[in-house]
């Protein structure tokens, strides 16, 4: 039977991944309230579609600091593809370039930076930075990126430790031990594979080697070492986007790391609007959260998001059937999307108006 | 036993439909979001009955362009209705008109107009139209719909393409091959029988043949080729129904397609409102969605409708016992709204006030 | 196993009763949406309860007209109660008497009013009136009233025909032939007891007998035949409550008839607070519907009725163990009344104030 | 398995405990509306982290009445804890010292106040009081609590009598044979052990021991009898938190006693902010009820309480594993908590703003 819809995806990589690396990958922090609330927050957000407009040529394109996207939705990064499929980072990048999305490469991957160009090297690839206590760790990784030609660096802002995720805790998750974290060496590569019990082996890692003491102020010195834009991630508020802006960021995605963090955090889709007001076009707005369909990503776009990221739908697709999993399911996000635009009756993505997503409550009023 | 109300005709007609068939009639788009909002919204509003009120003779008679129908509920227009009986669309068309209420007749029918016309002489008759690429496709539509003494022109105008529903494309949905669209020779009639893989028939046979081009200015085409009053149906927007005044249509079906063409829309109860306020009584406006019961005649009437039609529930009625099933459900359905009309102390529809309609949050301020 | 709320007697009477009389007692109109809002909506409303006040000296003793009722709950009218039990009326009313409770008569009983004055001399009996087509009927039910001594008359302003209650039209329901409406002779007595197929017989016997052309108006004609006070049972709107005070009522009983003539009518506690603002003190304001607990008769007393009254609950009590059924239903609820009371820091009605019940919504301010 | 969050050790205790005392420890009153409440009002708060601000020296201590407890949770005071294991009070109340908490010894305890000093000696203990009929009996705990070297009064103010638990009616409760009320002597010790048929024991020896007409009066009496602060438990309101305040109270603890007393209050954290509003840092409002997790003890605090208080929980973990339990369940919820603070950007109690909760009603707002 036909798989027709991102669920279709996920049920099939729920049926065939082991229960350590499954767990990992959908679980949310805590009781995953935020988790069903990433999708759920869209169901209460209505379109209202314009009738009578010529879509016949549809053109869903979208500029991003000065590359042409094919469509406003890109990979985010999720680490130890391996785990899903052998064909890893480097499958998911290449079906990504294909339907010409971004493709985001996590600092924990399985497949070093290096391998990941050589491997996709006509996919538009930004690289995910954690910062590492050792300073020159960080340094190096974005010296790689640069020379590997990745064009921009996301900085993920909302992981100074990882979020308590209940499974990951039960099952002492830990990565098989033919895999390592291939942007590094000794045991910043091998240490996820081992864990104390009752601890979770990703979060040991990270407690141990990640800075828990970074700052706006590092934004300054991220700066100073390096041309590429920076995006922060993990954006949650009006506050902190206004930083964002004042440090000198090129753009923003708005995300609570796939509901990974803290529990009973906004849908990243509700903390939008209010990212968006803040900074206007002063940077580059963009979310990730939850995006399920193509009238998903139409609300993303209403509300101020210039492209949107899935994490999880990668995984299930490359969990299913490696790069031509992750190719279908771009396909169908994609078909999705563009049935969205026609009906709603936008031809381009300058064609989108705020007034055609309200939120529920406004039809309460009589 | 006795079946009551409209989820009986439902259930039965259920039991006894090909799956093909049954899912094709009973889907709406995407995850049917709002399949199950077209029916709920109507649960969100609460009536205001009023009491001792001479509720002795009802007449629930209803004028609509001209015509005095027998009560504001009509019968909207659905494809292929030969798939649910052989009765089909003249089966159907009869029952209305037993009834006293209007019949629109799709495009898309497996039953030829003049066939229609001539099945159910005595029904008041409205013609669903579709524009083709081919638009000499459409006047001549136009021109036999005039001929074969239709009524009206209904002009769907939320369909330039068809929306994603997931089952049809499950079951790679198409027409059975003993029957056709009758309206229609050669491909254009047998277009929906055979599909690709992965595809949904009906979706693939409106892309290659429907004109996604068309736009406001075409609603002053279609008026220079006919003298017949022009209805749009699909709008949910204010802003859409004050196009449609001023390019001088006569009336407008507030719909959201039976919830197949974009999830998350609003419930078409829901978007009555905007609507009505819109434009007043400058052209006639009237609902259809999720119509199931007594009440939900009442609410629609009392936000601004002048006349409502169902789509599914007459299908259901058809699936289960032909025309015969089709007046039985009508009769329900009446007298229901019979019983809601003396109840909350309405004699005629001119009775009914807005206040009679509140929605539950007014209940919310103590 | 002791039976400690009144859903334990709910669930007896459910396991007793055949399903013709079960369904009959517990069915409310259309798809039961405003049955089970009726208790729904008072667990909307938060109780605030007041600390360290004394509460050793409760007294929640209730006049009404003049009549020093033992709390303020009493019998709502209930047709064909030996449906449920032997005891019918007579034990329903002792048991009402015992408990210092009022009991309402229906004009649809299975015991005749002069039978039911006689088994229960000392109970507070009010007489429900249904006016028939032949108003001689009404006027000499009135004349037994006052003769046997009932003390008030309750006019059902609701039902001018009844609602469309599926289970009945499922079951075919009728009276048992041993048991007929005691208050009449000939088919009067006895048209409940048989019914044409795809009907109520209770409806029919309404739409046959009733006479629905009586208005505002006739409240004059029934205050010149009779000196008792008039209560009209059914108001849910301000605008009927002030016509209420206009003709001269005593007593509004905010009821929606057990939610058994429209659905989707407001709960009777969400309609309260327009009525009661609407007519303040000028007469008597009453409620039915829903009422459960202890903590539902307080809000109802803190949102302005003077009294409430339970139908089904007493119903329920019957079915299970006759009069001493009842007995028990009624200690239940006037227990947690008084465990009500006494956490909320009230001694007698006096003491209820309106802030001590806010609306769920309330608490969304922060 | 790993027992990662307080879930766990209630199910664990469930599967462990006797229905008896089970249920006595586990419901609510009434239908348990509030008992749910209680937690799901805390999934209606969203959390509103910010980044990128130095969280590597977490500071959690918590200064409260001049003892500087290691961080905001305690041990709200349940009574009877030997039911649940042999370790009792002193087992709960030495996890408690450990952990850097703070316990509250129960009137109503299977320890005397002297042997849990005894066995305890290290814990910041708090004892809470019921004021008894006899007010001697009550002089008497004051003294001796003072002399036991207990810190604080805790007065709770939302039991006048018990409310009504429909399992512990149902299940007769008592308390078994082997155990008393270990601060009495004769029948005061013993009343929990013997109980009428469908009546629950304990809230017999209530309604006859303690004194229901005690008012703010009374709380002058207490402070003249003793120089320890008096905090008052089970405010619900503003209006009583004022009065606590005027009467000189040094704190008060939000609570509705784990929605034991009557049901429909609004949840301990729904009623927090009226309180905060109302008395400022005028004295140390403190909350207990519902209490589960690291970001409902994070709400609370930024909503205005100094330190929370859990029941439940620390039951579920001494009926699991005694004192051990407690310590692992208290370990949970610490670590559970300190992770929250760290994502939310907090790196001291000071940190926490009102700002980063706010009600979900805010996210409708596009
Ligand atoms: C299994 C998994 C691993 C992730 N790993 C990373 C990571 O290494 N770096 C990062 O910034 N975000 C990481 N994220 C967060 C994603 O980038 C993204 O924010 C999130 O998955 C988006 O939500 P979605 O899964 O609903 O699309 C991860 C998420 C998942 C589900
Ligand atoms: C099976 C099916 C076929 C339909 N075919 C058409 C059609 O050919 N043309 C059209 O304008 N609307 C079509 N509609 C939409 C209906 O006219 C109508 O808007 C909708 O069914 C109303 O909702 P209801 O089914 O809840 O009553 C179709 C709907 C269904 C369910
Ligand atoms: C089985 C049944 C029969 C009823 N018969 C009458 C009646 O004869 N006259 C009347 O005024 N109301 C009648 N009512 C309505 C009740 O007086 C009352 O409004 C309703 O039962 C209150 O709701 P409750 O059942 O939730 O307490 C009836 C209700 C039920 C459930
Ligand atoms: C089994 C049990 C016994 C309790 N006994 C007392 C008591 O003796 N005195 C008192 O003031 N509160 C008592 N409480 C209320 C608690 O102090 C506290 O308010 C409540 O348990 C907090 O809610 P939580 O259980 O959700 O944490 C009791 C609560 C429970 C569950």
């Amino acid at each position: 039977m036909a798989l027709v819809c991102v669920e279709d995806f996920e049920k099939k990589a729920a049926g065939q991944l082991e229960k350590n690396a499954l767990d990992y990958y959908r679980s949310g922090a805590g009781e995953q309230f935020t988790l069903g609330l990433n999708r759920e927050a869209f169901r209460k957000l209505r379109l209202r579609p314009r009738c009578l407009r010529d879509v016949s040529r549809l053109d869903i394109g979208c500029p991003i600091f000065g590359e042409q996207m094919k469509w406003p939705l890109g990979i985010a990064p999720t680490a130890m593809q391996k785990m899903a499929h052998p064909d890893g980072e480097v499958g998911n990048a290449r079906a990504a370039g294909k339907a010409g999305s971004i493709f985001i490469l996590s600092t924990l991957s399985t497949t070093s930076l290096e391998d990941l160009a050589a491997g996709a090297p006509d996919t538009c690839k930004w690289f995910q930075l954690y910062i590492y206590k050792d300073r020159t760790i960080t340094e190096k990784l974005v010296r790689r990126a640069e020379k590997a030609n990745f064009k921009a660096l996301v900085l993920t802002i909302d992981a100074p430790i990882f979020g308590h995720r209940r499974a990951d805790v039960r099952n002492n998750f830990s990565l098989p031990s033919h895999l390592t974290l291939a942007n590094f060496q000794g045991v910043k590569a091998t240490g996820v594979a081992t864990t104390a019990m009752g601890a979770s082996g990703i979060n040991e890692y990270v407690s141990s080697q990640f800075d828990p003491t970074i700052t706006w102020q590092d934004i300054k010195w991220l700066k100073g070492i390096t041309h590429l834009p920076i995006v922060v991630k993990g954006v949650l508020t009006a506050e902190d986007a206004v930083l964002a802006k004042e440090f000198g960021c090129a753009g923003i995605i708005v995300s609570n790391h796939g509901a990974r963090q803290i529990d009973t955090v906004p849908a990243s889709i509700e903390a939008l609007p209010e990212v968006a007001k803040a900074v206007g076009n002063d940077l580059v707005v963009m979310l990730d959260g939850g995006i399920m369909q193509g009238n998903d990503i139409f609300k993303a776009l209403a509300l101020g998001a210039k492209t949107v990221f899935v994490g999880r739908p990668a995984v299930w697709g490359l969990a299913y059937n490696g790069q031509k999993g992750v190719e279908d399911m771009l396909s169908v996000l994609r078909k999705d999307f563009e049935i969205t635009m026609a009906l709603i009756g936008c031809q381009t993505l300058n064609d989108i108006q705020s007034s055609m997503v309200v939120h529920e409550s406004q039809y309460s009023k009589l």
